[in-house]
């Protein structure tokens, strides 16, 4: 079998292939970084307008209570938690994943004094590095970082907070939530999960490993807008004692009480800070209802079935890369990354083909297999295009070697 | 001359009556709730439309750098500071109040070793002295509170920042920035703003008072939508010594060569934390390109016009309410507030009326005169409104005396 016909095939045969007239992808682009900003559905743009026209123009300031826009961060958290393996009152949509995470990397400290350290691994996405090293200034928190191999070696009795990236973001390999959660809680520490890879592509299961904390990024997998309000999880037993110091208003028992004291809400609701990003939320719950409409099982084995044969594909057409990727697809998230020198001008030879992947410094290209909206044949397209790039050196045309400022 | 017809007059006379059909408003509705939830400007749909459709939904990952995605929080800053009397390189539109005001606390305890105190005034608005109690807990801060008048007596070598709202919330009432900030600086402590309820209202000359820090909401005023992201002000020659906690990715010199250590971007680039709110900015960005338009000098003109006429209005009608505004239109911002024992279900049986102000518990009746969509007719109708719910007690009803979970 050919393997035009064999695409065709695995197209007919995708039970999600009707999820894909969801979403409004533009023509002539194969659209491989849902990684990076995820897709936009087709029914975010009706509730902008709704929300924009309805709610805040002729609602006005009414549609606190009757649009239900006081309720929207608990609701989308609440929607949010099935797919990572949460009950609805452990998770809330809130503020930007680096926020979410001071605030949890604080509340664990808080949960363990005499502790100070946070363990991560370098390499981990840098916000999440960065935020530690905002409380290391404020001398409450001191960072250290340990390979993936001598991760479980270092937690000793200083560590407060194992910190990690469940699928990594360069590489796309997965952690053993599991197996790292249990070691962590066996050296008297906590964990705080990073699930901005992971949800929505990649089933997790915070409740059944016994995780402490999580956070997770709305404009990837969620296809929430760019720049997506953020969401935090908080183990139901920890809420009687959590205490994070953005203590705003909207975290407040009574906030229209006015008081002049700060008391808590009760649980993740504290989590919330200033007042709710009513546009953003309206966007991220438009992309969280549709993903979970499809379902995460789902998603993760079509995810696998499409790496798996764009690898597939490749090989085929004599193409050698250097995946740094887990070959596994149990291993990974939705991802392939490969180390190239030349994966600058690869990435923007295979941008100006229409295939958008990205690039990550220095040299990995980055492939992102988004399962709600791609089709087997984009992904033997994307392949041959890659090829062809390669075969033909056509990465050393001058105009893929220019940099952007950015990225 | 009748009221009807110096009615009539005010709006022929008024310079900025072409502007109210700039905004949205529904019909039957005369909104005194600006100084709450600003209206809908008639461009923003047009842009959320562009954003959405266009810029995600067809430039995906490549309108971060095509469609300016990168330099919102920039330029919007830009375009907000000549309304406060800041530089464009003093300004970003970032977060929330809330979590700006937690980073710009911080760099004043930082840039005010052995200091702790946070001196603010009770009734001061929740967040803000919410904030505080956040540090307070982290061991980082301590806070003071002190009555207007006790204030600048209570300014001793203790305190590290003088922290207030410019306009009351509550009651309007303006502090006088330049003799507080003065008085801070004599004192040997660095003073942050709230400017929440004075953007787009009321003159600001944040460098004619030597300012130190400031914040901002973007939803009142300035009309960028509920929760819409806020600002932030860091004085020019505090650049080079600012150091906040929240240091996130989109605050470091170089993002995109994700490092592992956190290197701070210069200026108020560093008050980047998390990936910008692109939907949120979008309809911000309106908001404040229409307001600065308008000009601050002409709203407050008619703003402090409107409120006046208000007064006016209610005197001639024989009513007379306990104002705890200050009576002088310069020593206010944009609100009149009343109070009365009575003031929820009177706000109640107004908006029933179409007549939409707010309650602040426990007994104010808040009416904001947003000046850039405003007529003087809605002015005088609001005061007849208001003088038919007393003298009619229309207020007893219980329809108006049942308490919403939220207000």
């Amino acid at each position: 079998m050919s393997l035009a016909e064999r695409t065709r095939e695995l197209d007919a045969a995708d039970p999600l292939a009707p999820f894909i007239d969801r979403f409004d992808l533009p023509e002539r682009v194969i659209y491989l970084d849902g990684n990076s900003l995820g897709a936009l559905p087709r029914a975010t743009m009706p509730a902008m307008e709704r929300a924009v026209r309805e709610e805040w123009g002729k609602g006005l300031i009414r549609s606190w209570n009757d649009a239900g826009w006081f309720d929207m961060a608990q609701r989308i958290g609440g929607k949010i938690a099935p797919l990572i393996g949460a009950a609805p009152s452990e998770v809330i949509a809130c503020d930007s994943t680096s926020v979410n995470l001071f605030k949890l990397i604080s509340a664990a400290l808080d949960m363990r004094p005499g502790r100070k350290v946070v363990l991560s691994e370098p390499g981990n996405f840098p916000t999440d590095l960065y935020m530690v090293a905002g409380l290391e200034r404020q001398g409450l928190a001191v960072r250290r970082l340990a390979s993936r191999e001598e991760l479980a070696g270092t937690l000793d009795e200083d560590v407060a907070l194992l910190m990690l990236t469940h699928v990594h973001y360069k590489t796309g390999a997965l952690h053993d939530m599991r197996a790292l959660t249990k070691a962590a809680h066996q050296a008297g520490a906590l964990v705080l999960w990073d699930l901005s890879h992971s949800t929505g592509a990649v089933p997790v299961d915070l409740g059944g490993v016994n995780a402490d904390f999580a956070v997770g990024c709305g404009y990837k997998y969620l296809c929430g807008g760019p720049g997506a309000p953020a969401f935090a999880y908080v183990a139901e037993r920890h809420h009687a004692d959590l205490a994070q110091p953005l203590t705003g208003w909207f975290g407040h028992a009574a906030p229209f009480d006015f008081f002049d004291d700060y008391e808590a809400a009760p649980g993740v609701e504290q989590l919330l800070c200033g007042t709710s990003p009513v546009l953003g939320l309206t966007a991220l719950e438009v992309g969280v209802d549709l993903i979970a409409e499809i379902g995460v099982e789902r998603l993760h084995a079509k995810s696998r079935a499409l790496s798996g044969f764009f690898l597939k594909s490749l090989a085929e057409s004599g193409i050698a890369l250097d995946l740094v990727s887990p070959s596994d697809s149990l291993a990974r998230g939705s991802q392939l990354s490969f180390r190239h020198e030349q994966a600058y001008p690869i990435c923007q030879a295979l941008i100006a083909r229409g295939v958008i992947g990205d690039f990550r410094a220095p040299d990995i290209l980055r492939l992102g297999f988004a399962p709600a909206y791609l089709r087997f044949a984009d992904i033997s397209e994307a392949a041959r295009h890659l090829a062809e790039v390669l075969t033909g050196e056509e990465w050393r045309r001058d105009e893929f070697n220019r940099r952007a400022a950015v990225t």
